[in-house]
């Protein structure tokens, strides 16, 4: 079978973005807007993924709801419920979807259960950084297939943040050789998680609250969470001293998303004043990643020691990422069809990128 | 005499940062809102540095504009006009300063006469990128600085998009070591004209409207401008084949900047939402970029030929920048001040940049 091309850097041509939809005669959403509603007050239920007022997540979606009130002078009301209060965790995309609650902010990865297509819109391993993840989603065609696929759940997603680059995770042992990875036990879920099992890795999936005592007692051998500033809270530098650079995650895309039916109700002042708020939550909690993670990689312990996963295992994980892309894309036309639009816009970015961020950090260093 | 260690990547502590005023006795800016004008319809008139709709940072203060309407159900009105319609692109600053007008959407750099310090809230060659230009503004205390000495002149600097890493520039003849650059007459405003005059540049200034005729005519031997997406309209291709990867520009920040005193009479609604949509508009601005200098570099001429310039003329411009920046710091208090706020945040970013985005776009490759 002939391996798709995905990781190539041929340049291709603008004309590859103008496809812009996976099922063309779908896409009659309503575009009618209710300035009906314009000046009433609006309180809308939003819940989230993360415990209350959890650190640059939480607290993100938290500032983000205040920006809506004072954008709005006071109209707009966003009362945001941690997880468990209103909903469970993993179950804010059904109670949205169902307009038991109006909104919620969680992370797009979790929802491939739902159409394996929504992992692309999260980020994919060894892709595109945020910045590059946002471009295609507003400029590259992502944000139409995103709301075309969301639309059939109810649903209307906008960018609700992202983490910048993540980690690739802390280790017990040191990995160094492909064959070190065979048989290893990993907390790592999502596409990344698909990698490491082709590449000999067993990986499991625990609840945040199990991640550290299972590392500790070494029921599991590694774990990738987020970045210094998370992990650190997390302690897992006394289990396991090896702590390795990211590759699975380099721009994970977080979402604020709306009852659909809800959002066209809205006012136009209200949609405008919602996106607004989004984009700046967006922008705000990138840098406040990057701040954040700087300062707490300045404070770890000395015990800690930083290493880059090596080269062998790096082009096996390239291998194996084509090949879980051709798989999921022969089990799903919009996994296909989504995964076109990225590639054009990868193809179309990666010289321009290379020549550009990547080549002035290498000057710069 | 000793030489600034400017470019050590040594980790810093976070207390490094606790500093953040250069002259904390005349911060005494007046807090107070004046919500008395809430709801009331306000008008302000805002000037550009720019042609009428020009592109990306032209457009880009239109949407801006246009969004400040939508998003305050038409209550505020920011009339945009373009440069030497109502203020010549270069006396914006100083006609908001007089309050002739109410605001300007320019480049920082422009304003060196008024306090050297200025040309660092602008970008730095060899320096931060704009996400982590942002960051520092943000997080590192660098908008506190700027404020406190635009104050001085009645104004009050917002961050109104950034341009993304620039290109070096376009050269009529290859440049393979640095003795090809002695006596080059080349088009470079700004820190990176004084560190090419430090290698032997001969830097000029011309307005945009020469600088073609100039490059074609040989009165000048290279030129930078931005990026591919606005080169290409420059038509630079057709007169120096050798474009060069950037090291001087990459991260350079636009600003919205308003009248003190007319900023402080604004409704705490108004200037949220001022604030808000600078956020969307640089957001949107650097993916603009992204996307449309990917787009323009796919197109180039097939004669072009993208060059690096040789590792010895970039070690040269690192110790050429340091001494520059130790010459300013000599004449001025607060470019030194402005400078240790900008050092401690570079030497504690560094670090976690090196081994999250660099690091993955190595892998990447």
């Amino acid at each position: 079978m002939k391996r798709r091309d995905f990781l190539t850097t041929a340049a291709v041509g603008a004309g590859a973005l103008a496809f812009t939809g996976c099922h063309r005669a779908e896409e009659t959403a309503s575009k009618g807007s209710a300035n009906i509603n314009k000046g009433k007050k609006v309180t809308l239920k939003l819940a989230t993924s993360w415990p209350a007022h959890f650190p640059i997540m939480g607290t993100g979606v938290d500032t983000f709801a205040k920006r809506c009130g004072e954008l709005s002078g006071g109209t707009l009301e966003i009362k945001v419920f941690a997880k468990n209060i209103l909903v469970p965790a993993m179950q804010v995309f059904d109670a949205t979807s169902a307009a038991q609650i109006d909104a919620f902010h969680s992370g797009v990865y979790y929802w491939k259960g739902k159409n394996s297509a929504f992992s692309i819109f999260g980020g994919m391993p060894l892709g595109l950084t945020s910045e590059e993840m946002i471009t295609w989603l507003k400029f590259g065609g992502g944000y139409e297939l995103w709301r075309e696929l969301y639309g059939k759940f109810n649903l209307y997603p906008l960018i609700g943040g992202t983490t910048g680059p993540q980690m690739g995770g802390w280790f017990k042992k040191e990995i160094k050789s492909l064959a070190d990875l065979k048989g290893l036990k990993m907390r790592i879920p999502g596409l990344g998680g698909e990698v490491m099992k082709r590449l000999g890795v067993n990986p499991v999936l625990l609840p945040a609250g199990e991640i550290y005592t299972a590392l500790e007692r070494g029921t599991i051998d590694a774990t990738e969470w987020v970045g210094p500033a998370l992990d650190s809270m997390m302690g897992f530098a006394k289990a396991a001293p090896y702590y390795y650079t990211g590759w699975h995650e380099p721009g994970s895309i977080l979402e604020i998303t709306f009852n659909k039916a809800r959002w066209e109700k809205l006012s136009d002042e209200h949609r405008a004043i919602i996106t607004a708020a989004s984009e700046e939550m967006t922008g705000n909690m990138l840098q406040e990643f990057r701040y954040k993670n700087a300062k707490a990689l300045a404070e770890l312990p000395d015990t800690v020691q930083i290493k880059t996963f090596p080269k062998e295992m790096m082009e096996a994980a390239k291998v194996a990422l084509n090949d879980v892309l051709m798989d999921e894309s022969a089990k799903s036309d919009d996994f296909k069809c989504v995964l076109k639009s990225y590639e054009a816009f990868y193809k179309l970015n990666k010289p321009w990128d290379d020549i550009s961020t990547k080549n002035f950090l290498e000057i710069r260093s």
